[in-house]
């Protein structure tokens, strides 16, 4: 598989986690189904369209091809087939957004490399569109994002954003290197989720210390 | 009318009523007069500057012509005229939303197909621009987005779009058309607060339900 | 100094004070170390993308200079530093606001200028520029913006915006023209701070006059 065609399965199986992640998080906010649908397109393609404003490639590639519009609207349909299992599925919902997370992150530093941008740039633009999606989504949601409740988040992105710029100065930034460093982020992000599950009055006790 | 001179005209009458809708849910919010002046603006001209920079248009096409920055501030003193008068004026807001959101989608999707869009991406900025003032509206509020809450929103939007590309598909992008698709949009979502205002309860019911 | 020396320069002074506002008012919200990052580096180079995003100068300049990347990251070790001392900073973040505010401001309305805008664009581009780092701060932090609560803000920026237009008329949009200029945004914008300061209830006096 090319650089450019991995890229694009990349980022359509990214597109489709983080709408499932949206999704996920309207139908527990209990929103209606078109509610559901927005958030999980804004969720999906929000962080690309971001990428691309910044990368002054509108309009946004996501709204030049019609499967970027259909993959949140399938995303949505299968998050209400599993509507009434949903209620619990927090756990479910912070796995996909962290394989989004992973898959975002490494394919906006790979573009950004390509039209020219230094590492510390295309590291910035990696991480604005790994996380971008996500806080738009808690904003909309009235909800703290995510990304500044959990310090390993965008860290995990920095991380991968690192990998592929270090992948492009060895000049071995193929398939195998994005799909490693995408499954990178994923761990970190999942360890670190494992290890806050298990302290969490972590931050608790240090809003009573600082009081 | 040509068509660019309708463009033109609807597009003003949009800025001019989501200022007014954007004004009154500021004072309703208890903000003070600059604060209403801000809300006002960017409820009224957030959405086509998301377009313009969506369609790499940018700098806005607002912010190159005065009009559009005068209207904004004009709507505000109107709203400070009426403000006693405000105060249920919930009603009013909604239906001016109603027919921003009708002016703004109808421009936008043809301004996205007039610069080579699918049918596809001119809906989706279409929709984008109706909901984005409003939505960054209710945001600044700190309400969750009037679109995320009433389905028959975005819906509304979506079919005007999609008259918009048929117009398009069939050559009839004329003043006509874009005016009817505008009042048809409004229509739709005017008929949908309606029936919510007599089951205002079903949302309270679901939750309940789902519990 | 040239002007676009000064202008580097204020602006880079205006990035550290922001992304000490940002960071700041991130700690007072009791976030972590990476949360604080973030948001102190959204707030500093957030109106300056924003910026760019609209003048159609993308990608960002922040983003093609690393400098204003790094910026960020030692201003929210600064802040870490004087961490325990900042628990009743208010006052501090609110000056060092009024202080970015106008150096923002200025630089904005400069460059929009320089591009060709005219006075109304580019005044709309520096009070965007100006109170959009704030903004996106309070907003991520679940805060109603400062901007719509205190209303000599956004007049603040939009007399230092008239300023520079006045200096770009006049043909004196030299470094001590655009210094003065920010300085006085920033004494409006104080003054008009140690006035509410001791007039706190005026805005609940009207709430319940209104009620």
């Amino acid at each position: 598989m090319s650089a450019a065609t991995t890229q694009l399965v990349l980022d359509l199986v990214g597109v489709f986690v983080f709408a499932l992640s949206g999704g996920l998080a309207a139908v527990r906010a209990r929103l209606d189904l078109f509610g559901v649908v927005v958030v999980a397109s804004v969720t999906a393609l929000g962080g690309g369209i971001v990428r691309d404003t910044l990368l002054a490639q509108n309009p946004p590639y996501s709204l030049r091809h019609w499967p970027y519009l259909v993959v949140p609207v399938v995303a949505s349909v299968v998050v209400f087939r599993f509507h009434p299992q949903v209620a619990r599925a927090r756990a479910l919902v912070l796995l996909l957004d962290a394989a989004g997370l992973g898959l975002f992150t490494v394919t906006a530093t790979q573009k950004s490399l390509a039209v020219g941008l230094g590492w510390a740039g295309a590291s910035m633009i990696g991480v604005i569109t790994g996380i971008g999606g996500g806080v738009i989504r808690d904003v909309l949601l009235r909800q703290i994002p995510v990304v500044l409740q959990r310090e390993i988040y965008a860290v995990a992105a920095l991380v991968g954003a690192g990998l592929v710029c270090l992948g492009h100065a060895l000049g071995q930034l193929h398939a195998p290197w994005l799909i490693a460093t995408a499954v990178v982020v994923f761990g970190i992000r999942v360890v670190a989720l494992r290890r806050h599950w298990s302290a969490p009055t972590a931050r608790n006790l240090e809003d009573q210390a600082g009081t």
